[in-house]
This record gives C-alpha cells, sequence and structure tokens, in this order.
C-alpha cells in the first residue's frame, strides 16, 4: 500500500467562472480507516455541475467548501483495506470519496457494485445524475402522454435521461444543446424528437425554433439552465404546465440574460398556473433503490443509453470541470485515475 | 318592470392605472331571459383584483375584455323573472352578472342563496376569495402545525381567510399590510401574530422586520402582490417552503421592484427546494360544495369572521375599483346598488 495520497482542494473561493488558481494539488499521508470504515482507492471520479456551487462562500443546500477542502464528488473504487463488515479487500464500490486517489468511507456510506454493467455507470445513468431525471420527472414533471417535454442542456447525463425516460412514456420530446453535433448526438443517440442549438439563436429567434419543434406548446420544462431558453421557453408553455427546477447553469456564474424578467416569470406562473419546484437529490434519497430497481434492467438491455466524456488523471479534473461547465464535454463527464 | 337596465363597460384598455376615463355608464333595453335562463335584479356586486387583468389586451387565464364590453363580476340580486327549473320571481341568487343592474343568466350558472348569513357573504368569505384561500392553502400550502405563514394584503378577503384557516391549523401567522390601521385589523380582528406595515418599509428592513416576526423563517408564503414583499420574504423562506401564487398586485400596472430578480428568485426555488404553484380558482369549481360544507358552519359559529367595505351606487363601481388596486378599501369590497 502506498503511503501517499493525493487530492484536489479547493485553492480560493472562484469569482465567476472558476480558473486553475481556484484549485491545488495536495498530497498526504495515506488515512486509516477506523473501526466500520473502508479505505477505497479511487479509480472513476464524477464531475458535476453542482460542484461549482459548493465552491460557493454562501450557504446553498450543502456546507460550501472552506479554503484547503478536497472538492466534494461522488468516486468509484477498490476497496484496499476494511473494517466495516459487509466489505472485503478487492471489492468494487461507490460513495463521496471527494477528488483523491484514497478516501475512508463510513461502511453504511459506501455501496457496492455487483453488476455486470461497466461501474461507470454508477456515476451516471444508474447514479445521481440518472436518479435526479428519474426522480424529478416522476415526481414534479408528472408527464403524460401525448405531451410535450423540453430540457435544455439535453446531451448531460441527466438531460439525456430525462428525454428517454418521458420518450418512453409517450411524450414528444424537444432537446436544447450546445452546437450541431451535440444536436445530432440529441436526435440519434438519445431519441429526441427534436433538437435546438442555443448557440444558433438568440431568445426572440430561438422562440421561433422552439414554437416550430413543440407546435402543441410545451407542458412539461425541464430547467437545467434559467437564461435565455428560460425566456424563449416560458411564452410557450401551456396551462398547468411543470417546470422542475433543477439547475440555473446559465446563471451560475452572475449573469443575467433576461432583463426584468422576474414580474414576468412570476405573472406566468400565475396565469398559466404552473408549477414549478425546486430539485436537489439528496432530498430524495429513500427512492433510489426504486430507481435502480427499474431501470438497471432498461440500461441492461440497452433501452437506456448513455454517453461519457473520460477525462484521464486525478491533476486534469480541474481542467475538465472548468470544460464542462461551459458545455465542452459530450455526455457525462468522469475522471479515471491512473 | 322597468324597460331599461344600466351597465359599466371597459371604454377603452387601461395604461398603467386604470382612470375613470377607462369605464362609461351605459344604458340599454332591458334583456329577456329565453328558456332555461332568469333575469336578475342586481343588488350586490363584488369587486376584485383579478378584474384589472381582464381589461389588459393581452390573452390571459381567461379572455380579455374588449372595449365596449360590460365589466365581468360576480353579483347578488334577486330573480324577477324565470324560464329556468327550480327558479322562481323573488329568489335570492349569485352568479357572474358583470357590473350591471340587470342580467340574464342560465340556470345552471346561478346559484340559490338559502342560508341564514347576510347575502353578501357569498361574494367574500363564502365566495371566490375565500374559496381561493381554503384550496390554495390545502392544495398548495400544505400547512403544518407550528410553521410560519406570511401572507400580504393580509386584511384583504383572501389574505384574510388565509390566516384565519392557518392560525387555526396551528400555525404562526405573519400579516403583511398597508398602514397602521389595517395593520391593527390583522391581529386584533383576523387574529394574525404579528402585522408589519409595508409602508413604513423599503425591502431591507422589511427583510429585518419579518426576521422578528418569523423567527423561525417562513414555510408558507402566499403571494398576493411581488414586488419588495417577495425579495424581503424570499431569504426567509425555509427549505421546502411553499408558495401558494395567487396575485401579483404590485406589478399589475408594470413596475418592477426587483433590480435583476430573476436569478435569484429562480436560485433560491432550487436551493431551498420551494414549490412554487399558481392558483386560478377557474380551476377548481369541483371542490365548492365542500369548501361550502366546512367553511359555513365555521363563519356562522364566528370562528371565522370577515369584513367588508361597501360604495353605494352601480356609478360608483369604477372610483371603487381603482381605489381598491391602491389598496383603498378596507376588506372585501363590495358595490350596493341602488
Amino acid at each position: 500500500m502506498p503511503s501517499q495520497m493525493t487530492r484536489i482542494a479547493m485553492a480560493r473561493h472562484p469569482e465567476g467562472d472558476p480558473v486553475a488558481e481556484d484549485f491545488s494539488l495536495e498530497r498526504g499521508a495515506m488515512p486509516e480507516p477506523a473501526e466500520g470504515e473502508i479505505l477505497v482507492e479511487v479509480t472513476l471520479l464524477s464531475l458535476d455541475p453542482y460542484m461549482r456551487g459548493r465552491m460557493a462562500p454562501v450557504k446553498s443546500y450543502a456546507p460550501s467548501l472552506s479554503v484547503g477542502d478536497t472538492m466534494t464528488g461522488q468516486g468509484v473504487g477498490r476497496v484496499i483495506s476494511s473494517k466495516a463488515d459487509g466489505f472485503a479487500e478487492g471489492d468494487l464500490v461507490t460513495g463521496m470519496t471527494g477528488w483523491a486517489s484514497h478516501a475512508v468511507l463510513k461502511g453504511n456510506e459506501a455501496r457496492k457494485l455487483d453488476s455486470d454493467l461497466p461501474p461507470s455507470t454508477a456515476l451516471g445513468v444508474l447514479g445521481m445524475p440518472g436518479f435526479t431525471a428519474w426522480t424529478g420527472l416522476k415526481k414534479y414533471g408528472r408527464p403524460k402522454a401525448g405531451e410535450t417535454l423540453v430540457v435544455a442542456a439535453a446531451t448531460g447525463p441527466v438531460g439525456a435521461m430525462v428525454g428517454q425516460l418521458a420518450k418512453s412514456q409517450g411524450l414528444r420530446t424537444v432537446a436544447i444543446a450546445g452546437g450541431p453535433e451535440k444536436c445530432r448526438i440529441a436526435t440519434e443517440t438519445f431519441g429526441f424528437d427534436a433538437a435546438i442549438d442555443h448557440r444558433a439563436h438568440d431568445a426572440a429567434s430561438l422562440r421561433k425554433a422552439l414554437e416550430e419543434a413543440a407546435p402543441d406548446g410545451i407542458d412539461i420544462y425541464w430547467e437545467n439552465v434559467g437564461g435565455k431558453v428560460l425566456e424563449a421557453v416560458l411564452p410557450l408553455m401551456n396551462v398547468h404546465g411543470r417546470i422542475p427546477l433543477c439547475g440555473t447553469i446559465a446563471w451560475y456564474s452572475g449573469s443575467d440574460d433576461i432583463a426584468d424578467g422576474l414580474p414576468t416569470v412570476w405573472r406566468s406562473i400565475l396565469t398559466k398556473r404552473l408549477s414549478v419546484n425546486g430539485l436537489i437529490i439528496f432530498d430524495h434519497w429513500d427512492g433510489f433503490p426504486d430507481f435502480l430497481r427499474e431501470v438497471t434492467p432498461k440500461v441492461a438491455a440497452d433501452q437506456i443509453t448513455w454517453l461519457e466524456d473520460v477525462a484521464e488523471g486525478l491533476e486534469n479534473a480541474p481542467a475538465a470541470f472548468m470544460a464542462m461547465l461551459k458545455g465542452g464535454n459530450t455526455g457525462k463527464q468522469i475522471v479515471k485515475l491512473s
């Protein structure tokens, strides 16, 4: 067993878009598991947009990171030392390892991976992003066959799952994605009925494109982004529409695309009797076993597909994270540790 | 029977706050009921904020008024001629009479009033405003004993009912109202635990006053107004809070009190997992019999109280309506026809 571990720490709170100097690679002594704990050698790490929120110096839905803290995140790895019942050396597990080569986890905070599917699926299609999509669509989207769903960031791991689940339930699905290649992937790989490249449009022409792609209006808008997409979608929402609010990535770094937007949005919610619900998946873990039971066979049978974008090496996690926040990745962003 | 009737028509679409020239008093021939209809002599007319929305030239949740149309509204009156089964001359009824001395209603669009309570209760505490409060609190507020509810326009007929229903279910209730007299009424007449005069505060000091009045945070914000009240309330909303969105009166005439408010509001909905639901009572008429069954005995037993502000004469309806939109009334605004 090596005597040292490495980790990526937050070197300072970012201002606006994160930059390289906001992160630091740190080395330290290998931690030792206490009674009831396991030591894991991390092989795969998940990068997700919510991590940007954790880096802000303000209290959000979870405690924010302090300078010097290891970046939080879910990982997959092998148990190399176990003092927890039910875990043995060599077991493949997933848990909140953080951005680190090794991590100590409590037994009840780790989950053994025993399916035949690739381990990385535990971070994406069968992990937090997939579970977010499944939970939010069911609880707050309340889809009905024949309705129309629009999802932004549609080739990301949440959006792709939302689209596939809705399509399988008989909805018309419209993707919004950044660039022609992602639009192609949205329709060809993920089966969306239509895809719109938001980079090719301002809010006004985006609305026109949406009107063509959603001729019966929009019943469910899966909100990942805010900004001009929200501005274009809102006038097309049908009465009794639903907006599961899962992210506002367009505003993460502070800009505002909608001038005087609030009165318009607030009045639309009223007059169209919309239902807007904030969704943070950490509230819903109770449903995770049901999700795995329902969705794992569909993934195994290729009824639900997924894409990954893999970066190599823990030291490259910050660059991959920064690129992901700007939409530079295609599919679920993973870091493979060497 | 007189040969002429009078009515108030919309003379033009208002720009901003309605003014006297937006209305006209018209005379016309007395209408005659067809088979299945009744002719009603209107004695009481309800004025409600939603009517401002109907005067806008844009499609809203209901068709907007055209120039020359009779102003819409609920009235109470006596049947003076009946061609509908179940109605006889002299019956006291309520229905959508509009702002008029006489109206023809279909039998299935009129409801006979047979309780011992004053007929005006059918327009307020036991009418649309009371039903709005009861429905929205139950469906979208989902109150739990020990929680805190804040309601703006708290001495209005909706707000007063929301406060009394919530208080009876064990919530701490905080009123926001315009001026010291309305604040006194909120606590003394309607039993709110605290009342804050929004006219005495800007958004920042309103927030401080709310922090004192709601030391455990806010679980339910009944949204009647938007503007600076929303701005002050939002940072104090508890996780999993609910916002039944019933009106945005601060913005009815177009001003915006919150600069760059949308990203903040949208992010708050996400991080606090708020549930925001637009409420238009016309969707919920199925529940009206249940409402009457549950609330009528409470009103009869003085467990729920109400206040009315009565203007005299149909010709004075526009002035009373304009004053009401600026908060000039206290309690449910009624017009008594001579």
